[in-house]
């Protein structure tokens, strides 16, 4: 792992993932999961919970970049544009900082629309991982 | 909803709700699900996913303070010290500033250890609600 290397994964949720995600956190807004409901908001339709998008730094950072040994110190996100169901998304993660002497790095996460190339989740974490960025 | 008003919220995640965060995120992490990978770690039982204890925050935020018609604009989180599931934490919200104008708020996002009333996670949160805020 390298200053601005980059990592990329395409990820889609179902509407159950969502009714899961709500289900496990208690997280039972209904823009996220009542068709009705979220046809009466400026959403016009289901958004996918902001938080299950992070999960997806969660979950790449944790088991695929750097993966296995990563400890999550933080994570900075702005909910930029509504998500959906159903769409395909892509995660893109670029290495922005290395300190080799606390075994550290800050990686910048980003959430693209594949259709317009457009960030609707942006921000950054910070994770230690002994195994390998050392 | 006025300046430093505060609102707290006691939970606990079970192992199975962690088992199904991890299904439904992808983020199978075997220190989070594994408690003989986990025993090898510095944290030597299974820890909770950082994020599952940040999804208390979407939770919180869209359903009871401020509640229905928030939306969540962005959040950053520190993870201070491992969670553990079949544990109770506290969450504790605090207003820390208001935008009428905006119908914006930042909120000081916490979660506390009630045994040591230590912070395990802290951060902040922007979020814009019409409904409550104004």
């Amino acid at each position: 792992m390298k200053l601005n290397d980059t990592f990329t994964h395409d990820f889609l949720y179902s509407q159950k993932d969502v009714e899961d995600f709500a289900r496990v956190t208690g997280d039972n807004n209904p823009v996220h999961i009542n068709a009705e409901y979220a046809a009466t908001t400026m959403f016009k339709v289901p958004i996918m919970h902001g938080m299950l998008g992070a999960a997806l730094f969660s979950k790449i950072l944790g088991t695929l970049f750097p993966g296995e040994g990563t400890i999550y110190l933080g994570q900075n996100i702005q909910f930029l544009k509504p998500m959906y169901a159903g769409k395909t998304y892509q995660a893109v993660l670029t290495v922005k900082e290395i300190n080799l002497e606390k075994n550290r790095a800050v990686i910048e996460t980003k959430i693209i629309d594949p259709e317009t190339q457009k960030a609707t989740t942006v921000g950054e974490a910070n994770v230690m991982n002994v195994n390998v960025i050392k």
